[in-house]
């Protein structure tokens, strides 16, 4: 009576980690998951004849592999076609190579769970060749599913929302949100409703590096990059042709004398000659009773003549965005049928075990479809 | 290539005639979705050979039909049963006999999706009987599954959300929320954040029933059961055993004294008498700086006497349920993973529009596993 699926599980990082130890503690469960492939870039441990690898030492055997044992792209879809069971693939990498590889996996008939952003934020062309390669729309039950939940707002239900609303014949009219974790704890930080006490924002830019929310280079969160892609897959999925990540308006809050600095420490030294813009901003906003947040946009109303654009905004101090703590995500939707008042999702929207928890939800549906 | 399912429908008021609606405007759907049978209790459209019936007129070709026509549970499973394709049943109605019926159309392979409350909030027996009877958690592809999405906050991502975190293995610690659209709206106009203006707590009641935000016998929404039985079936989900939605403390905003008055108007009429107590609270609420508002809470804490319970609760104005707008609902999950800020999912959670998405949504994803 019990139906299994075979999985196989690319990146044992922070994301890739949390993830196998999730699949151990998954509930309710009447599929078997049987994991039979455990990759990263330089090793693999591969069951041969298909049989489950223990997961109690998976950690201790990957790490004894050695890199001969490093599949590549076309090893790994010739490994997976011979599959007894139907294969779901686990991308926890956030590698474009893999991603730009996903159309083959899916007409093979492999199904794809993953938080690589690379895959869906690229050139349209790279999205479009996805999907029609995959059983998603076509209903082809020879091609793959693709699940992709944690690619925004991590574990949050914010493609799932999205792709309801759109399946059901809603109308999109706008969504607004704060999607990266890093930039809404900085904007928290240095812009806030009561204003107690004013701190510059190389300060704050700072304290998240120590606190380890930004990447190691800072400049990565603050060129706005991360949240142009989540934009491009919130706007694609709305409907909207976007090119790549690129081609809307973007703000970057890297100085642009700073942008071509070549180490972080000189980066970071140099910012605090920049305080006084954001500053500015920031006071001209407060005078105002508004606060400062760094938002993504998809706006479809009529005559809007940049539907999707990314950078700072003002907002209200009452509204929910002002209030929003830590480092949240926040999506706001607003549709034809929700009228005035968006559906709205906030939480946690990075981390490890979010993001890996978004991701096993995916595996979770697709199995419900295709286990045997 | 292309697959479908049978669909039958049940119940044909304003949530059944929203979801035949919006059904008509599915997108991007590869599955066809055959309606082969329109119900109201007195009459109904039955396709003698299971060919799809005509959506266009199906409102003046039921109008039409005579009482003859009208199907027992019996007639219906008897028919469903011979059903060539895979069928779901959508129960667009709140009536407690079908939803008894439940088991026997699973055990029959006829899948639900639905958002009468009734079925998962009655006597613990019926939701373990729905649930062993399904293939939800068994697994066994010969019984019908079952969803529910709209039975709490109508189309938001309430029931798969909680289901999506218990299943991954996250642990519910509290979840707390404004499930009732009508003491929504109540709440938020009696007890404001700003308190410009005083109003009367009888006054509010009686404007929210000529806006038609409430039952046309207002004490079915002050009784507190509409929320009761939201949150029986949050708690369950969440891994309690709650016998039924009586079984736990629930405050009744209806004064004593009037709980055995007989028509409506003389209700309203005497309500007006008790508005010093609720002014009261109100009162005390506003000069800690706080509001008050109606809300449902399932908090695992341990140590905590009554871990299910409904009633007026405070909260601070800076807190996400202080600036709720107009009716809409507000759901907080409080996990370990999520730690200390909830995951929040907010918005429109009552109204035929958004209800019937929930169902069609469920619908989409019942298809998407069983279709042939």
């Amino acid at each position: 009576m019990s139906r299994a699926v075979n999985v196989a599980i690319i990146g044992a990082g922070l994301v890739g980690s949390a993830f196998i130890n999730s699949l151990q503690s998954l509930r309710l469960s009447s599929i078997t998951y049987n994991v039979i492939l455990i990759a990263r870039s330089s090793k693999a441990l591969v069951s041969k004849q298909y049989a489950p690898l223990s997961l109690k030492t998976w950690s201790s055997d990957l790490a004894a592999a050695t890199s001969s044992s490093a599949l590549s792209p076309g090893d790994l879809a010739a490994y997976l076609e011979k599959s007894p069971l139907p294969v779901i693939l686990v991308d926890n990498t956030s590698n474009e190579a893999l991603a730009r590889v996903y159309p083959i996996f899916l007409q093979q008939g492999v199904s794809i769970a993953t938080p690589n952003k690379k895959a869906f934020s690229s050139e349209l062309g790279l999205w479009t060749a996805i999907f029609k390669a995959s059983a998603n729309l076509t209903g082809d039950p020879k091609r793959g599913l693709v699940y992709h939940e944690s690619t925004v707002g991590a574990g949050l239900p914010v493609i799932s929302t999205l792709k309801d609303l759109v399946a059901t014949g809603d109308e999109i009219v706008k969504i607004e949100g704060i999607v990266s974790g890093t930039l809404s704890y900085i904007f928290n930080e240095f812009s806030t409703v009561g204003e107690e006490e004013v701190k510059k924002f190389s300060d704050v830019v700072l304290k998240a590096k120590e606190l380890g929310y930004t990447e190691p280079d800072p400049r990565e969160d603050l060129n706005g990059l991360d949240v142009a892609r989540k934009l491009t897959i919130l706007a694609r999925l709305s409907g909207l042709d976007v090119q790549s990540a690129t081609s809307f308006p973007v703000q970057s809050l890297i100085p642009s004398a700073l942008e071509s600095v070549e180490n972080v420490s000189e980066f970071l030294t140099k910012l605090p000659e920049y305080d006084a813009e954001t500053e500015k901003l920031r006071r001209d906003a407060a005078a105002d009773g508004k606060v400062l947040r760094f938002v993504g946009k998809v706006d479809l109303s009529a005559g809007v003549s940049e539907p999707v654009r990314v950078g700072i905004e003002k907002y209200d101090g009452s509204h929910p965005f002002a209030s929003l703590k830590g480092s949240d995500n926040v999506i706001a939707f607003y549709t034809k049928r929700y009228g005035k008042n968006p559906l709205i999702v906030q939480g946690a929207g990075a981390g490890a075990e979010v993001t890996a928890m978004g991701v096993l939800a995916d595996v979770i549906k697709i199995a419900e479809r295709i286990a045997k």
